[in-house]
């Protein structure tokens, strides 16, 4: 039997000025070592990154390798019928929610050895700390490993986090890919399809949700600062955008008669990138995809498709600043004589962080000495299917360069035991409330 | 034996006088017709347009009717060994070399009934006319199909007269296409790959060579005018673009940080455009083929290829505009931290028509009361081979709203018969000319 200390009674405020202890950083980076030979390139090393994408052969092993590291830190892993996993810290009060922390460990093709897996490895990485320092909290401490977030597999991600938000998309299950169905790919990864409901939570199901997770961006780096207090999840406008030219001979179709879709589609990606910066604050807006037809060398293209995607903590700037483009798009269509359509293909709700959330992990960083800064969330995490449940907030620490989903993603082996750090001590704070 | 009226005695100027016959209209149609059907889609019309590129089993088909159509013209095809059709029509002067004309039956995939179509029955209804009308002219009359004009097959067209102009590339034999070597392609329609040597032509093995074909473009029937007179075939520099920036999340980039692959082909479609259309004359300039790395929605572009084609009928303004373009894509790397090279990929030649075979083409024209405007060729034509050896010239028939290469490619069937009509005259007029 372990000898433990009793944190669960002690006040929120009294918590924070009590001494917590620090991850083993050691620990947490041989985990995370270990963990990227699952799906690393063959005859690669750390640096190669990773293609572990969910349901593949690469991402079964690597939970089992986390569900192993579990069981290490007398977490019994359980795995819901979503196919996520779980593993439960019991706290002192069992009629209490828990609260709730953890990530993902699925990876974009070519994707890098820390997003996701930092998150995850760090929360279990939490509970041995605590097993360690013979702490027990009031609340229960559960770990989560969201299955499938970067949706390379069945262009659809936050698989596991929308289960259990009770947002699956209709008739998802019967989705197929690369000749596989979603059921089948749940199936091999120890879910039961069948029984998809059961792995709904409740909304008074924790305390409240955290996720430790690097920037992805560039400015915790530039500005020097270890942590990002995370204000939100930005809301996502998806534009399908349709430019119908005529396609004609690229030698013998003088200039005055021709309906260029390709002009037209290039004159509308200069707009979306002018307009976008047109104004002050960090929306962002990206044309990432576009496909021209007939896409031939002595053919003025007769269409092309392409995606605009926009993103801002603010709903309502982002519904402007698309209607803005379709007003561009108009007058581009005019002078081009192409026709343009604009249709909102997905709208993604920004999720805010909740404050009193952001203010834990505020006085966490202020009692480790370390400089924060809130700022948004650009990117999409399972924490905004939790933001529908109950409280939630998120931990930046910083991307090398803000390269991600690239094996040159990089975040230093201090700052990720810095935001380790924090998780831990804003998980212990919110496990010693008395209401969430 | 039929009674022949001999015309090759006669001056040219004697010629221009002499009432002449006309093609047969209805005839011409009727065999039009009768090939669209070797390539048509199953279940389709002539209006379906044909898919009968070189060396399919329809091209096959499609040559087999054709050299039947040519010994109903009395002309006894043989196939050379690079499997061009020549059907030889004698002249009076046996020592005198033969006016050489006609055209080309593959088409693009999709593509209509009248490109190279009409120039190659124009030309046998040409000898049938001439035939019927018992006219016999000083110099033979040589019809000749070329093959793989288009270059769908192994990406590179005008082959059999580049073997007849000796301009095959070495090795060009040994390219391989959908499994099939160039070489056994050449033998499936009929020619001799290990003897193609022998295709070539001697500069003075023709008096002039004449191409009838659609022009491809809307000026003619922008301008109500039948009939163009080619100055030349226009030069073509073809760029090999890359733009190289930097890939990254397009939810965590901020904009100012982002070198976006696309913004800056956008930026550079843009200006190739506006570069070509700021100076005034008839030279064209397309961004027909732009592919996009990685080209996914939520990822900002790291890399796009693309090509840059310009034409015009002066060689100096084609690489001055490529200079602009060069210099504009600079600035443009500049400002969007972009590196873009441009390299010359590809580079034609302009083939200017001879002078006195435009004179004879107009003069024939104005014999039958026939408008006629020269104009350049922005397409290439088998024409511009031919005019590295000797004479040439091209009549141009209108094409509806300009199009080409498309099912909806189409020419009225009596703007085709005044083209077989001005080529029967022009052929006529250099067959009796004593030198060429």
């Amino acid at each position: 039997m372990n000898r433990r200390t009793f944190l669960g009674t002690l006040a929120a405020t009294a918590l924070a000025q009590s001494p917590l202890p620090r991850v083993n950083a050691a620990r947490l980076r041989e985990h995370l070592e270990a963990l990227s030979v699952f799906g690393r390139p063959e005859g690669g090393t750390f640096a190669s990154g990773v293609s572990r994408y969910a349901y593949s052969d690469a991402d079964v092993a690597g939970r089992a390798y986390v569900m192993k590291l579990m069981q290490g830190a007398e977490l019994t892993p359980r795995v819901d019928a979503a196919g996520n996993i779980y593993g439960l810290r019991p706290g002192t009060d069992a009629g209490l929610p828990p609260v709730l922390f953890g990530s993902h460990i699925d990876s974009v093709p070519n994707g890098g050895n820390f997003d996701g897996d930092l998150g995850s490895l760090a929360a279990i990485e939490v509970v041995q700390t605590l097993n360690e320092a013979h702490l027990t909290t009031r609340r229960g401490l559960e770990v989560v490993i969201w299955q499938n977030e970067e949706g390379y597999a069945f262009n659809n991600g936050l698989v596991g986090s929308r289960a259990a938000a009770g947002h699956l998309d209709p008739g998802e299950l019967d989705a197929v890919w690369n000749g596989m169905k979603k059921s089948e790919a749940i199936r091999k990864i120890g879910g039961n399809p069948e029984r998809i409901g059961e792995a709904k939570r409740g909304p008074k199901s924790f305390a409240c949700y955290l996720e430790l997770h690097i920037e992805q961006g560039g400015s915790l780096e530039r500005a020097g600062i270890p942590i990002g207090v995370v204000e939100g999840i930005v809301s996502i406008d998806r534009y399908d955008v349709e430019v119908r030219g005529f396609a004609n001979h690229a030698g013998t179709t003088p200039m005055p008669d021709r309906q260029d879709a390709l002009v037209a589609a290039s004159m509308l990606t200069v707009a979306v990138n002018d307009e976008v910066r047109a104004l002050p604050g960090r929306q962002v807006g990206t044309v990432g995809q576009l496909n021209v037809s007939p896409n031939v060398p002595n053919i003025v293209p007769g269409s092309v498709k392409m995606v605009i995607e926009l993103r801002d903590l603010s709903e309502k700037r982002v519904a402007s600043l698309g209607e803005r483009i379709r007003s561009r798009a108009r007058e581009i269509a005019a002078q081009t004589r192409t026709e343009i359509t604009m249709k909102l293909a997905a709208h993604h709700d920004a999720a805010l962080a909740t404050p009193e959330v952001q203010s834990s992990i505020e006085a966490a960083c202020a009692k480790m000495g370390l400089k924060s800064q809130r700022q948004p969330s650009g990117a999409g995490h399972d924490a905004q299917m939790m933001a529908l449940l109950g409280p939630m907030g998120m931990i930046f620490v910083p991307s090398v360069k803000g390269i991600s989903h690239s094996p040159m993603e990089l975040t230093s082996w201090e700052d990720c035991a810095r935001g380790a750090d924090v998780l831990l001590a804003t998980a212990v704070d919110w496990a010693s409330r008395d209401k969430a």
